[in-house]
């Protein structure tokens, strides 16, 4: 009998997660991971800093090569080999290279495929329009700053990725300008984080405008490029980057009968296998379980995707791993300050039922006699249950970090009268006596009034 | 009937917490806090940096002064107050005032009498020999590093008290050696850590030496100290700084009839109270519930006396409130390594009856292509329940922030399959794409075969 065949449908964090895990697994699985453009392997959350020249050489962002993959792990690994459809009667994959389709059967199969970009906008295929979504878009981006030397930048989105975008680029000295559709920057964010976000947007020159809907680009005769933005504003630039957040690749599954969710992106169940049995998916095309909520969503991030594609390579070979969920956490950096959130704001906590209430407090990152710097905390709770139903820090240290114990806290479904009893390491170069989040902590136990 | 009057033995950390928080919930109250030493409400945790001089101004480490706690709090604070005796049967406390004794009644009582050094060194009483367990004895030893000018600095005793002491003297251009009874610094750490900060030590130039029990110090006739040490080794000194640890302040509680535990610190109960009805205790005098070997504790730390502080005067003011215990926190920063521990040590786990396995793995503190510094865990988990009972982390960054995320892990008792799927946050500025402790994680579940 021939070994099972494993394909893989996608080359970055998730599809190559499950190609690893699948081999550890399996030494006898033959496996063979598709991928439709040039690059393997690389770490897609590092692509702004390679932008900005933080990160100098591309190949810092490569884990392994298709080299590597091949002789060390005994994956076969292809580049510019699209999966173009799935036929699940035959168990088999028409995959696109170059001129030809070849079909290729599997015994089972791992969707990674991804996210495109989630809006598209009219004339984006202009010279000098650039998305930061993978690697080639971002070699592409960086070798046209370098090269054409452009003074005027617009980033189109205020997400993490648009501000990110917008610090490389000041990081190049260009003039940047951010435009937001809605009226916040950094979706899922309390405004009186945002606040702090929007001052250090400022304090760093990048002009923001919110409520800027882009209706089109066009180019004009002398190579700038004319956005028009609302109902009649009209911005000129020399490179746009596109940052308007991440839709599921979900098409090819969907056209395969696979079943996707709510949110557009391919349900699965724990074990990340899909609608048709053998077929598992991971990553930013999938939706997952929100453990706050307990309901899905579509949160694209690369440190989900690796979990998920290594419970799906994991049972694609045969094993029994799960992936609970995720409570929503995101860090992120804009310029010198830490930003981060998990679990629900206020506002999403009341949309999905909960009676929150909701603290912000302003503490120190140390101790106030050993230089500690301006930190934010802010929290949610649910008034009926008292139990923590999220949080975000911002500051120039120590924010980051202490998201982390709020998301090992709604993990772990805490209380606010549990979480405020939490033993929290204390020295003076770390924190000051009380730390912060327990300090918001117990004025949001007492604002919901269950203190005993 | 006149209002109750509470009185409060010690006026640092535990004890102005209990004042604080008894006032906040009792305005009637009278509240009373005597003080032996001159000094109330400042930063203890901050002495050794007022030592090297990289806190400047003694000021910065207080908090209120007397006066402030009078007319802003209503609290009674008197200094060089010393309680001599405590008489339960008439409800009275005996004050030595300079060099009268005088009777204080008391309807509800807070011993937050502290801690002592748990050793007694012959000849500790020469000049030039400090400690530095609070504000009286960091001004001496401070004066006299600036009048004095030593050269040759020993510290006896390697705990962090005594390291954070090395590098103060360090910092001030003494040569430097610590002297350490037992076999490792840092009590309670992994040998794995402590290699680290060896290491470290001797990078700058510290000296250290262990299995070097000191025997007696004696004043040369040039004025140096000369330690006599182990057998017949011999050391000569210009200062030497006392940090051989804490033994709780708890005769004056004995005398009186309060029972002790077996750590030989005041036992109370999970609401401060002691033995005797009406009388409580908390911070550096007391031993707590270990929430990982639900056995008592004596670990001395002004973060779990605040804790403890607030919950004993919230109770005497007629409150019910509780303090759950702790896990063994421990963060400090020997030079620029941040290191920390929670929960139970392999051996210490071993003696507590479970029956570890322990992992240690070499990571980074961000992605690599950020710059990201060595960084090292351990962590500890029982074979029989996969349940986390332990970590420790050491890095120039991140380090002390993540023990925290274990600490809220042990205190929600989490397995080790639980926690490998947190939703820790990632970006590349904070952490490799799987952080550290989900590795080590991931590789302990694996060592004891509970991956499923």
């Amino acid at each position: 009998m021939p070994a099972e065949r494993l394909v893989v449908i996608g080359g970055v964090a998730a599809g190559l997660s499950a190609a690893s895990r699948a081999r550890a697994l399996n030494p006898q699985m033959e496996i063979v991971v598709l991928e439709k453009g040039d690059y393997v392997s690389y770490g897609a959350c590092g692509l702004t800093y390679l932008v900005s020249g933080v990160v100098a050489d591309p190949a810092a962002l490569f884990v392994y090569s298709p080299e590597y993959l091949r002789d060390k792990r005994g994956l076969y690994v292809f580049t510019r080999h699209e999966a173009v459809e799935i036929v699940p009667g035959k168990k088999q994959v028409q995959v696109r290279r170059g001129q030809e389709v070849v079909a290729m059967n599997y015994d089972k199969l791992v969707l990674a495929t991804g996210g495109a970009p989630a809006e598209s906008v009219e004339g984006a295929d202009a010279a000098g329009v650039f998305t930061c979504n993978d690697l080639a878009g971002a070699l592409a981006l960086r070798a046209f700053l370098k090269e054409r030397r452009p003074q005027r930048g617009v980033v189109i989105g205020g997400g993490y990725i648009g501000l990110e975008a917008a610090e490389a680029l000041r990081h190049r000295k260009l003039d940047v300008t951010v435009l937001e559709r809605s009226t916040s920057l950094l979706e899922d964010f309390e405004p009186e984080i945002g606040q702090w976000v929007s001052e250090r947007l400022a304090q760093h020159q990048v002009r923001v405008e919110l409520g800027a809907p882009v209706r089109h680009i066009d180019s004009a005769p002398d190579g700038s490029l004319i956005i028009s933005c609302g109902e009649k504003s009209v911005l000129a630039a020399d490179v746009i980057i596109l940052a308007t957040g991440l839709a599921p690749r979900s098409a090819l599954a969907a056209t395969a009968g696979i079943e996707l969710g709510a949110t557009g992106a391919i349900r699965t169940d724990l074990r990340q296998q899909t609608s048709l049995h053998g077929v598992y998916a991971a990553g930013d095309c999938v939706e997952t379980l929100h453990l706050v909520t307990g309901g899905p969503v579509y949160v694209p991030l690369g440190t989900t995707a690796n979990k998920q594609g290594r419970v799906a390579g994991e049972n694609a070979a045969g094993g029994n791993a799960t992936f609970p969920g995720i409570v929503g956490t995101l860090v992120t950096k804009v310029f010198e300050l830490e930003v981060g959130r998990t679990g629900l704001t206020w506002a999403g906590a009341r949309a999905a039922g909960f009676q929150p209430e909701q603290v912000t407090v302003d503490s120190r990152s140390r101790a106030r006699y050993m230089g500690g710097r301006p930190l934010r905390v802010s929290l949610v709770a649910d008034r009926s249950s008292g139990r923590l139903l999220g949080g975000q820090l911002a500051s120039e240290e120590g924010a980051a970090r202490r998201v982390d114990v709020l998301a090992a806290a709604l993990s772990a479904r805490m209380t606010l009268a549990e979480f405020v009893h939490l033993d929290l390491g204390y020295a003076p170069p770390f924190g000051p006596v009380y730390d912060p989040l327990l300090i918001a902590a117990w004025q949001l136990l007492k604002k919901i009034g269950r203190r005993r």
